[in-house]
């Protein structure tokens, strides 16, 4: 048997059946069909036990996460989710882990109409490796790098909660209130990829970017990309009801700026298309609020509260940046 | 800075360019144009450090082997190769170790003229995920599942060379001859997908594989696949000179039948196409050997030699098929 007999035997029947799949798990490739006029969008993105979740983590959220942040990186370009490629590194052969795994996949290609259409299994430590793949029209594409000085900057959502939710789980937050907290931790275990809002952007977002290193971090891919800098205003950081009856106002803005695993949309719209953005994600309820504008000082990020400077050093969690790393939670690490 | 930019560091400019990828690496997808009239073949496959290799082993030929066997993989449907996605999880950044990774990497893509468009570097156990995409008719890929009773069945190059070679590394085999013994190690460090007789048997095989676990554990598949069984020739099996003065006759069937890494292609031809593959193969200088012929008893292997019944229960490596492993070299543990 080759190794694809586990992925045949736990995900074959589990996963969303899409037309455009003429040929999916159980041959040496699958073979799909991309719409005519559609680019084809493709993102890989690893797991890692010990870095990205914990080892004992529920594995139906794992499964879950994993998607999702591919599914975010698809939608950061405005792309619409087709197919999904799965490699499981596993350490041994866990039935109850497995069937839990493979229904919480099985929950989120249904519900985005995706199909898993191959992947491969190997023995090793516990890692989980999705390609995803998807559509847009080539010219619909959302870069990183259309931003210009003057366009408005917007998040989806709110920052900071799955920061919050992680340092809850470590013991280095306490939220008393529990539907609070089960929210924090909700937000950390279960991201809901931007999809429809990514699909929304196309032609009136100049530029998009998914967070998922921290707003700080996240941004400056945006300035790097377009060769500008940028103006955000604190005092206008969505934050939920969770985080500001949680913690000081000082300490949201730093989840805000700088904790990982958010999974919202960071993108720039021109001042032309300013409105019309607003229009459109208001009916297709997507919150989305205007954080900040552009401008020509490249590279910068200038961080005001109540249009006055605000003082902050942080950055999101580089990995590798420092030559030496925790073996755990690296991925929330703050310098 | 996301985890891409190790990425973009080590493999940004060292892989071919491609002018049907709109947008390679740097972005949160890669964007790539379908030529008309193809269907996309995707394939994905992981080799773990302990596992398919060796922790101390050549990063360049680490780097190689990881795009081989996927390549191998589309050559297997048939399809031309196009893009590869990277995920990559290393312990630590080596700078030396990337270099080398990166440089075979890159003679690799330039070879078959592929393109890496992204991926994803993680901090963990020395992993490496390889998706491949490529191209193929959507009626002209090459299944496991068209073999019909009559049909011939051919394999590409030479068998078992791999596995001998592997056992020469791990002390399990002497070759005393040095030219042999270079030759069997790099078919087992360097495999050469079979790209271009992938693409020439469309149309004209009816089924098709690569063999990576054995050529018993990968007939199988296209006997399961196309609800029919198979009588072997033994004395038909392509063996390499180093081979065949290197060890038994019995030794070299085994090898030939049970050892994995081979990446050679098994295909089945019909009657009324056999002198046209052999014409197309000849032509291309693919070195094909005809091994025998499919037959209707469901599921059965009949091997022979010289006409008579040969005696052969060993199968090729499983996955996790014993439950329990030892922590190097599954891919060739042999029951």
């Amino acid at each position: 048997m080759k190794e694809f007999s586990l992925i045949d035997t736990y995900f074959r029947d589990v996963s969303f059946q899409r037309k455009d799949v003429l040929l999916g798990i159980g041959d040496d490739c699958a073979i799909t069909q991309i719409p005519t006029g559609q680019a084809l969008a493709t993102t890989t993105d690893t797991l890692v036990s010990g870095v990205h979740f914990l080892p004992d983590a529920d594995p139906r959220a794992i499964a879950q996460k994993a998607i999702a942040v591919n599914l975010s990186d698809l939608a950061a370009m405005g792309a619409e989710p087709a197919w999904l490629s799965l490699s499981l590194s596993l350490p041994d052969v866990d039935e109850k882990w497995l069937e839990a795994f493979s229904e919480g996949f099985k929950e989120l290609t249904e519900y985005y109409s995706i199909q898993l259409i191959g992947g491969d299994t190997v023995q090793g430590p516990l890692a989980i490796t999705i390609t995803a793949q998807g559509f847009v029209a080539a010219d619909q594409a959302l870069k990183r790098s259309g931003a210009k000085p003057g366009d408005f900057v917007y998040v989806t959502g709110s920052l900071g909660d799955a920061g919050l939710g992680l340092d809850i789980l470590l013991n280095q937050a306490q939220v008393t209130n529990s539907e609070h907290s089960t929210y924090l931790l909700n937000r950390l275990h279960y991201p809901s990829p931007r999809v429809f809002a990514g699909t929304s952007l196309r032609r009136v977002a100049s530029a998009c970017i998914d967070i998922s290193d921290g707003l700080l971090a996240d941004i400056k891919h945006i300035l790097h990309a377009s060769q500008c800098g940028v103006c955000l205003q604190l005092d206008k950081l969505p934050l939920s009801p969770a985080m500001l009856e949680s913690v000081e106002r000082d300490t949201a803005f730093h989840y805000a700026l700088s904790s990982g695993d958010d999974y919202e949309l960071l993108f720039t719209v021109s001042e032309e298309q300013k409105s019309s953005v607003e229009r459109v994600l208001a009916s297709s309820n997507v919150p989305a609020t205007c954080i900040g504008q552009i401008n020509g000082a490249v590279g910068k990020v200038d961080l005001k509260f109540n249009d006055e400077s605000y003082a902050y050093s942080k950055t999101g969690f580089e990995h590798f940046s420092h030559n030496e790393v925790s073996s755990q939670h690296n991925n929330t690490k703050r310098a």
